[in-house]
């Protein structure tokens, strides 16, 4: 059924770049949809692209963030020569300011928008990033590489594909990628400068995979307008449209039904209010004058006469949207016949956060539009049918998949060479995976480690995963804590022996049982004559773990401590 | 948009039943998909249909299963004449074991398959219960409540409706439904005698509402078979089916194309063998005699003779399919080449676990078809076309949506309106509230408690949100532990502290700070002639509590112990 090279690729270290050749390695983003980061080195020198962060999942728990590794260029940070950001979400530019500690002057490129928005996540780490503005259709030199970059369209604007040229051959990465025929602000993906690119001749292609899956081609943005407008032109109480705090089209279209429906229109939630305001300033959302209300304003208009755009679209717990379903909101509380509006999609592992939103809002009374039962959105991301256009404009000698999980990755390969790009040129390879481009030829030469980093609070890097595994048990079992003081000449207790639980049980007595247990192991270590306090903890563990096992079925943590007095 | 009765319900208790009136109030599966439970009662006798268990949400960490709440019929067990079973699967039989501990000769009425599946789950549980077979078409006098069943197609064999007589009126209660028109064993969902039914007059309808935001209506099942018989024919590997283990005729069609492509077949997974076995006995599936093998033969045949019959459609860790994902299966380990089909639904909340399954066996190599890229399931649930029919053969006067969060439930309820039923008697009624038909007419009198009961291991009830929520603090950020030994006369540590934290961070020296913050407190709260052990526990959490937070931004739990020496 396929004839794909099969396997996760080489586990051994590669060998020294030759003379002349590429080499490519993603520290993140390939095999996960998230935290993308991919090296390019050349003559000894690297140039990065995009440098995002990644949401943890529930086997991560506790975690605010995961990073990209840089351990593969920690040791080579004076040998970058640029990062080149593809657009301005948050797994693309994430990652930016942790990189900046380790070298604050890394020179970087960005579109206008891209570039504002890292200012200012910069501005919030305290950092001044040294940007450079580029914009599509520029040539521009960065160091050992020839950069071009091009026009493309994604759910958020001002969004770039970059071509990078070495004498190791002429390498095109899309970012995100999809191809609005339509799109609202007339910026059409550069199919044309791509077609120009393939016949010049491209030897690799690092492709968007996170659609290939899905069959067909992704609605116009566009389209969404008539359906917002049908849902707001029904309605003559609140209405609540809840998206994406970057996604600027949808937004304006939002904007654009309010305006024709006398609606005024407050937003809601930090992020969705910067945004707007950057966006607005940059012309890049049309805000007509005395449109917007702020929410005490909104407040005291009639019903039929406001809108509010939210953030909250993923359900995330403490978001606006999820305090208004379950009733907490401060300012707006939701009433029977109010309208909300999911205009965004559902990223895979926020279903449950989703549902539980959308039923704290039917509970209430509201109707809730969400992709379910109204085209109220479409995906960032080329289907596979937008993707057969993109190979048969560029016509790659290679094809790298990048940005997505293998069962994306392996679906976008076969779509190339269903283009005919020869099996054996498509390069699966997820983080760490060596590519090396030599002769015009790509192929997987070895692996460097790329794990885990994650970001907990103030820190970077010490939570790692024996604290997580600690955690999991934790959350599945709580703990049970013995506590008690030996002589430690003799091993006896001095005291009696200190039973907390916690995460146990709600029941008072579960574990009265546990302390003459553990009195009755305590006279067997001491009548061994045992008084390392080490080995007394270690026999204490033992019964309780033991007793637990039996009685209750399950594994809570045990805590022995033994303070020697 | 509409004129269902708003909100959610009550929040007093109910008056007293007028004589002659019908009282009804589900115990699970309203506001939620699981542990369906509902009484009916009747001149004070109760009628109990179903009684199943939910499987938890991330926010219910280390519970294995969720059950109805008793309490509301726990005084009154003598009271009840018997609980009927519409079918076999958990979400309706589960919590049988539960409730035949608080009386074990409860009269059981359910059909054949019905009841040998509860056979199999009671033995494990040491238990006999009194089991009483009855079939589609009969009608049987159940203490107050006359009974009559109907025959109704589900993704489960044998399963039923239940028509409720009482002088009250008539009650129709689906089950689980949809109404395949072409069912695999030719058992359709009696339609006619829903319409016979409604020509007597239903007074009150609870019907079936997982899918009642679907738009038009379930394919036939036996639609399924020529796609598999596509997919295992184009392949000379391997073969792996994983669907729910008791998904009778999705099994039998995986049987039909192995025997048709002269593949063996072995059963894979605990609950898929035993459940087969009671399938195969019953004659509700039809094995060919020799196709069968165990799992060591099925090792010794050629790739292209075989087909393996699996557990894990839902990505649980500890499933066959999951662990061969991992590449951990001690018997089965995936190949380049073959070939996995995953012929099952993707249940809200498992996404993340399945995808996880999908992107680990394509990593392998394997080719994964489901039903993303291939037509491998069908739901068992009937959509908003087919509940249409229902209610046009029905003709109800009141309605109660079943089975359902409060989207399926107001969706489903907005499906009545539309058929003709007054808004005022759909009655959406969540778990607890009851809901009296007196008169002919079905309201919202009131609310009993209804909670999540736990069960966690070997004991029921004992793990309760206090409990949880202490999981959820310890699974998020671990706990830091401070252990100090004081005399008791002076309030001075007669230790150095100890200080241990788990699930807080891998590096050792992350709390190296605390031993002498503690130890300064300590000195304090001895100055101050502090010497009650529990103020001097509260002082130490605070100050290692505010260290932790401003040094970390992390809340890990603190759990000082003081010790009295």
């Amino acid at each position: 059924m396929t004839s794909l090279p099969a396997g996760p690729g080489p586990t051994h270290l590669p060998p020294a770049l030759p003379e002349g050749a590429l080499r490519v390695v993603a520290l993140g983003g390939i095999g996960e949809v998230g935290r993308n980061m991919t090296v390019f080195e050349y003559d000894g020198r690297l140039l990065i692209v995009d440098c995002g962060v990644l949401f943890p999942e529930d086997d991560q728990p506790g975690v605010d963030l995961i990073l990209p590794d840089f351990r593969a260029i920690e040791d080579r940070l004076d040998d970058i020569d640029g990062l080149v950001l593809t657009h301005g979400h948050e797994d693309h530019i994430g990652a930016v300011p942790f990189l900046l500690r380790l070298r604050p002057d890394v020179p970087i490129y960005g579109s206008r928008f891209t570039n504002a928005l890292l200012a200012a996540k910069a501005k919030e780490h305290r950092q001044r990033p040294k940007l450079i503005e580029v914009r599509e259709g520029e040539k521009r030199k960065v160091g050992a590489f020839d950069l071009e970059f091009f026009a493309v369209n994604h759910s958020i604007p001002d969004a770039l594909a970059v071509a990078i040229r070495t004498p190791a051959g002429v390498v095109l990465h899309t970012g995100d990628i999809k191809l609005d025929q339509l799109p609202l602000d007339g910026r059409l993906t550069d199919l044309a400068g791509f077609s120009r690119l393939g016949d010049e001749g491209v030897d690799l292609f690092c492709v968007d995979s996170t659609n290939a899956e899905v069959p067909g081609f992704v609605m116009p943005e566009r389209d969404i307008g008539p359906v917002l407008d049908d849902v707001i032109r029904r309605v003559d109480q609140r209405v609540i449209v809840a998206c994406f705090a970057s996604h600027v089209h949808r937004v304006q279209q939002v904007l654009d039904a309010a305006v024709r429906h006398g609606r005024r229109v407050a937003f809601v939630g930090r992020s969705m209010v910067r945004n707007m305001g950057i966006a607005a300033e940059l012309g890049l959302l049309n805000v007509p004058d005395g449109l917007l209300v702020d929410l005490d304003q909104a407040s005291n208009l009639p019903e039929s006469k406001v809108l509010f755009v939210s953030t909250g679209s993923q359900g995330e717990p403490l978001s606006a949207l999820s305090r208004m379903a379950r009733g907490e909101h401060r300012q707006i509380s939701i009433r029977a016949g109010d309208t909300v509006v999911l205009a965004s999609s559902m990223i895979p592992g926020n279903e449950t956060a989703v549902f539980g939103v959308v039923n704290g809002l039917t509970r209430l009374g509201a109707n809730v539009v969400h992709q379910g039962n109204a085209k109220v959105h479409v995906s960032g991301h080329a289907s596979a049918g937008e993707l057969l256009y993109l190979y048969n404009a560029v016509r790659p000698s290679n094809v790298m998949p990048v940005h997505g999980e293998w069962k994306h990755l392996r679906a976008n390969g076969e779509l190339a060479i269903r283009t005919g790009v020869a099996p054996d040129n498509v390069v699966i390879a997820e983080d760490g995976v060596v590519v090396d481009l030599v002769d015009g030829k790509a192929s997987r030469t070895g692996r460097v480690e790329v794990g885990h980093v994650y970001v907990d609070g103030l820190s970077v890097g010490d939570v790692g995963e024996s604290t997580l595994s600690d955690r999991l048990v934790l959350g599945e079992g709580g703990f049970i804590a013995i506590t008690v003081a030996v002589d430690s000449n003799t091993g006896r207790a001095v005291s009696s022996p200190t039973i907390s639980g916690r995460g146990f049980s709600d029941d008072p007595k579960a574990l009265d049982a546990v302390v003459p247990l553990v009195e009755m192991e305590l006279a067997r270590t001491e009548a061994e004559g045992i008084t390392d306090t080490h080995r007394i903890a270690q026999a204490v563990r033992r019964v309780v773990g033991r007793w637990v096992a039996d009685t209750y079925r399950r594994r809570p943590m045990i805590v022995p401590t033994v303070i020697p007095v």
